[in-house]
């Protein structure tokens, strides 16, 4: 018979795959699995990018452009002006999702054998599409007791190599929260100037700001034109996970210049989906603050339930929809198992995320897990009380 | 300034996209540019798909399942059945195009360095997925004099090493419209099974099949079970080309088991997508029945035309839509670019894909062009007189 590729073999499982069986089994006997473990809000997506949709008027399904629609690209860079991140529709590449602007990156950049620097607890397929592309994931351990905050420079300078090709953050962080600095982006825009590399940053939370923060891009740093890529997505912004459309957006003309090349390989992006998300750009701001104001409730709600357990730390959230939590026990792995196996409360239990498969290294995060706060408040609050009285319970 | 990858570097650009600009500036002078470069077929969407997406009620555009929903899996598992080809919705995993079908595929069989077989001219980005994936294309030449039938399998044989992973095959061809017999499919099934690697169909013209032919799928090559991956999608098949939606079918459990790793990755495919090919199947069969009409109708037209210029050879295609024609010329990429530069006839000319970019093996095809029939066939007549006078007026 065949065999699988050795790449395959090593391409990471998701994190919470191997726990849906047990989550599906729980189901079946009843149980209501309040779902902590997913990424996937439960907003309404915009009705002016649904409708478009319903308004579609095509005869023929044609393949749209490589790089996306010209029109779609300068609307694009009309959003990113309002944030002060000034680019062009050339600087844009319209992708099947923020996965493939991270994959034509990473395959625009790196050769077999290449490394990235990420700061762990990291979004987990940041290491699928290293291991797809043959590149090694060097983690820079960010601390739980420190927010998650970027590691001190000087440990990034250790670990830069002639292979280092990139450091690449989430910012806002998934699945930590954290919301970097003005200081600490100029920080990393100087090491990657000094060491010729680029600086890579998953910006696809850039609304989801707490605290009356605001978002700081790389784009935003002066003098990093060459070195800055910025990963997007609709995906979050307008709550439409399925849609599937992303972009990569970088002023380096070589790098979009190759990118299209991957871009070529695979054709278009989805127009439907593309559709869609001209439209959304069209959402207005009352969705974004009636969204804001429901996310900045659950994040309150949920931190102050979290504080109230014994024994729990969390990494407090400035961003994003995420928080890390480390619980007292061992195995959050077991944990998680555990909670859908053998727990619940009045017929309901959770699922949570553990976070082991947010580090690259070996025996970090097994005593935290990752709740998403996707979920409307009452729901949260019953979910935390649920893992409240799980804590008690659970003997590891 | 940070450097990209030498993969970036080597990463074919589409044969047809340096062509474009000269494109755009014969359009800019008036000049109509009819199109027979490219594969997107004129021919309407089926309604009842374009009819689902106007009435979708969604109002939450979620992720949807990672290898697709399982409604449309076990659909496409009744649709094969109809071509004798027996799989279950397991065997099937629902992908953003043919082109990730055949992404995935490349990145669960192959390592670095490692090899695929590929018979040539053959549709281009093969060779960019493969070089994406760090992976050497092996071209084995087919010949327009035999039509471009499978060549003698002695010479595979003899480009087997350790390094081979797969042979690939299109099967109606593009760009030639060749289309395998079961006794040439039945002798590469004895040869991937003799050497324990894979066959990848690329069969994605399954139905666009001429003079009462049939297609005869690798999956239903008795015994060829852990050997068969098939590359499919719903571009051509419902004139969709745009929905971006395929699938990777094979019975070989531990290769969908990896591949599905690479789909997690990426999160799902396109939803709206989604929903306009589950109802595609539904597709009735007179627009079938109408659409292979119309082909064969374009199909003898365009090689009755052909065969009237003298010194002019032709793959007499028997499926897909897409014809080589060798011309007595000695550069197509040059006479294409005189083409839209220098010639036309009242103020119309013609846009052909130099066929170079179909081969892998240097200086092949410099005096051939594919040529698609995916325009009505008024048009098409004009197109080839335009390209016969245009003989007769190139010097090279």
């Amino acid at each position: 018979m065949p065999k699988v590729s050795q790449k395959g073999i090593s391409m990471p499982e998701s994190p919470i795959r191997k726990l849906v069986p047990y989550a599906e089994a729980a189901k079946k006997r009843g149980i209501n699995v309040i779902h902590l473990n997913i990424g996937q809000p439960d907003i309404k997506t915009p009705q002016v990018a649904l409708d478009a949709v319903k308004n579609h008027n095509l005869e023929v399904v044609e393949y749209s452009r490589t790089e996306g629609s010209e029109e779609y690209r300068t609307k694009l860079a009309a959003y990113y002006a309002k944030y002060d991140i000034h680019v062009d529709a050339n600087d844009i590449i319209v992708t099947t999702g923020g996965s493939e602007a991270l994959s034509f990156t990473i395959g625009s950049i790196t050769d077999f054998g290449d490394e990235i620097i990420i700061p762990e607890p990291f979004y987990a397929n940041y290491n699928g599409f290293s291991t797809a592309a043959g590149v090694n994931v060097v983690p820079i351990i960010s601390k739980i007791d420190d927010n998650f905050a970027l590691p001190p420079i000087e440990e990034f300078e250790k670990l830069i190599t002639e292979k280092t090709k990139a450091i690449l953050i989430c910012n806002p962080g998934n699945p930590t929260g954290y919301l970097y600095t003005p200081e600490e982006i100029a920080k990393l825009a100087a090491i990657v100037k000094k060491h010729d590399i680029f600086l890579i940053a998953d910006e696809v939370y850039r609304e989801f700001t707490y605290d009356n923060r605001s978002h700081y891009s790389i784009l935003q740093e002066p003098d990093l034109e060459e070195n800055a890529i910025v990963v997007d997505s609709v995906s979050k912004r307008y709550s439409m996970c399925g849609a599937r459309i992303g972009c990569m957006v970088s002023k380096n003309k070589a790098l979009i210049k190759t990118a299209i090349k991957f871009a070529q390989a695979r054709l278009s992006p989805p127009t439907f989906a593309q559709i869609a998300s001209e439209a959304a750009l069209e959402t207005p701001q009352s969705y974004f603050d009636e969204v804001k104001e429901e996310y900045v409730g659950r994040r309150e709600l949920l931190i102050h339930e979290l504080e109230k357990i014994e024994g729990v730390t969390i990494g407090r959230p400035q961003g994003a929809f995420y928080c890390i939590a480390q619980l007292p026990i061992e195995d959050s792995d077991h944990f998680a198992q555990w909670l859908l196996n053998d727990f619940s409360i009045n017929g309901e239990t959770v699922m949570v995320a553990p976070a082991a498969g947010f580090y690259a290294s070996e025996g970090y995060g097994k005593n935290q897990v990752r709740i998403a706060y996707v979920l409307e408040k009452e729901s949260l609050k019953r979910a935390v009380g649920i893992l409240k009285e799980a804590l008690k319970s659970y003997k590891g």
